[in-house]
């Protein structure tokens, strides 16, 4: 049995059911999918007489837990507004059950900017961090690479990026399963004097957090896919950029590849005999699997899914927040942040 | 005869031929190849012992003018020393060409911290230009895509990225021949509300520049090669970082298609028969095709070569400069400068 190593217990996921794309049936088949492999306890929030019946063609979770509510935050609504009105909605109840202790962590795949908003209000961040981050990781040449901020934090100091660089070090030990990771600052160059004195200034403390991080110094854009670093720390602006930037250039080529196999008769056969190999290769890239960003930084975790994922994404998503309360992330960076220097 | 529409004359440009990474060799047949199709008179600076024996072997170019200098800007010298010592160096050389109105145009594949330094006090800004800065253009989904500030200012201000607005649109008009260029400002999200205060107040500031500037709003970082608008506008921090960050994941992707190609042997004939597609798509987007960014909002044209192109690729830059002085890019720039509200 699974247990989680501070105090023995099955680990509880509280699961908001309201706010994906694809309804809340995704979310159901999602946890039933992770239940098959570990053992979990789920609190699904959300309309009973929409999960009820969609518990019972499950095979793992049929009994779980429901905490009834039908208010939820609508796709549309700014962090602020969802905040003001917000509590009785499935994110708000959701986030509520970890901050008693009832739940060890909350997946949502609802909107982004009242998760955000709503998980720093509820759980507010952990003493000695100066701003929560979100934290994602994707396929790169050598393995995967974490980055972080992805957009929480629009315009960062160094003491921040100090924080991420602890915080994204201590995420990938847990989630990528790499004992030392090396963390990259992102920057236009790799020089010393490159870019502008907040980055200096972060470079230079970074590399004195040497119990804490495994600094390698400035990374460039073209670094984040050649994986080389496991870390890549960033302002939540560039983060942001750069992120949406690769998935829209990973489509453009997987656009163009589609169209030149399209373009002739002979492509076409010679697609049907590659076939099996580009299937291969394009589930090391899915998109599902590496669902599951994390806000990092607050007491208590709190993944996001993508709104538009489907029962396999949601269930990585899932398996980020088990692994990571799995892992004591929270009493593990809790303790980093205390070595800082 | 294509001639320069305000004087009549012929396209001068003074060719900086040393500092590429493959040496003088690329240079020069660059230069023949774009002789094998438009009138242009090539002014080369460097090393004449080597650029005279390398003329005699081309077809179209034999006997261009040299100007001797055996001096010249090292790859890992800084912008501000370069300045210092470098009065004798080919790139000053050349530039100086421009000032003195010599040549029409500039081409370097040389340093590029150097060449922006060095051009930025031999030519000065157009007068009512803020900043100067690197645009260059790439493929996307549904044409060409240009962008600016691609590094040249770290940080920017409203007016700055409202400068860039004005000379991109001018820029698109001549190199990707869009009549009415649409706009957008690089942002994390669409809503109005989105960014900090500089993209807010540049955002309406670009909207009033009407005459100018066909603005469409903000964009995101996938929208870069979705085509959604024909410049995209940005402070030289992000633009350095979404340009390197897609340059680095078309690599990756390419790459893992080369690596399934070669992962069995169906997938190794499948490839042989649907080459012939696959080689038109990498056509398309064959960075020799869009070698050349190009330092805006000086008095002259300067462009920059990427340092390891080969001759197609040099040629596409000097050909960027061409068109630039045909389309008489300058005047062009200097009146929309100050229609400026």
């Amino acid at each position: 049995m699974v247990i989680n190593k501070e105090n023995n217990k099955t680990i509880k996921l509280a699961v908001d059911t309201m706010g994906a794309d694809k309804g809340t049936e995704v979310i159901i088949r999602g946890a039933d999918i992770l239940a098959s492999k570990h053992i979990i306890k789920f609190i699904f929030v959300g309309d009973k007489n929409i999960i009820q019946p969609m518990l019972l063609k499950t095979n793992n979770i049929g009994n779980s837990e429901i905490i009834h509510t039908s208010d939820f935050v609508k796709s549309n609504e700014k962090g602020s507004e969802a905040l003001r009105g917000g509590k009785s909605t499935s994110m708000w109840m959701s986030l509520n059950l970890v901050k008693e202790g009832k739940a060890d962590a909350i997946v949502s795949a609802g909107n982004s900017g009242a998760l955000l908003a709503m998980s720093y209000i509820s759980l507010r961040p952990i003493k000695g961090v100066s701003r929560p981050a979100m934290i994602a990781y994707f396929p790169t040449k050598t393995g995967q690479t974490a980055m972080l901020d992805l957009g929480a934090n629009i315009e960062c100091n160094s003491k921040n990026l100090i924080d991420f660089a602890i915080m994204g070090s201590a995420f990938s030990r847990i989630i990528l399963k790499i004992n030392n990771p090396t963390v990259g600052l992102l920057n236009v160059g790799e020089e010393n004097q490159k870019g502008n004195l907040i980055l200096q200034e972060a470079s230079s403390e970074i590399s004195k957090q040497s119990s804490n991080v495994n600094y390698f110094g400035f990374v460039e854009g073209d670094d984040i896919t050649e994986g080389k670093v496991d870390v890549i720390v960033t302002d939540g602006f560039s983060g942001n950029i750069a992120l949406k930037t690769a998935e829209g250039t990973a489509k453009f080529v997987t656009h163009l590849l589609e169209e030149s196999f399209k373009s002739s008769l002979l492509s076409k056969i010679g697609y049907l005999l590659a076939r099996k190999s580009l299937i291969n290769m394009r589930k090391k890239v899915d998109p599902r699997r590496y669902n599951g960003a994390v806000m990092l930084g607050l007491n208590g975790i709190v993944v996001k899914s993508h709104g538009s994922t489907d029962a396999k994404g949601f269930s990585n998503a899932l398996l980020v927040a088990y692994e990571m309360v799995k892992g004591d992330f929270i009493n593990d960076l809790k303790k980093k942040i205390l070595n800082k220097i």
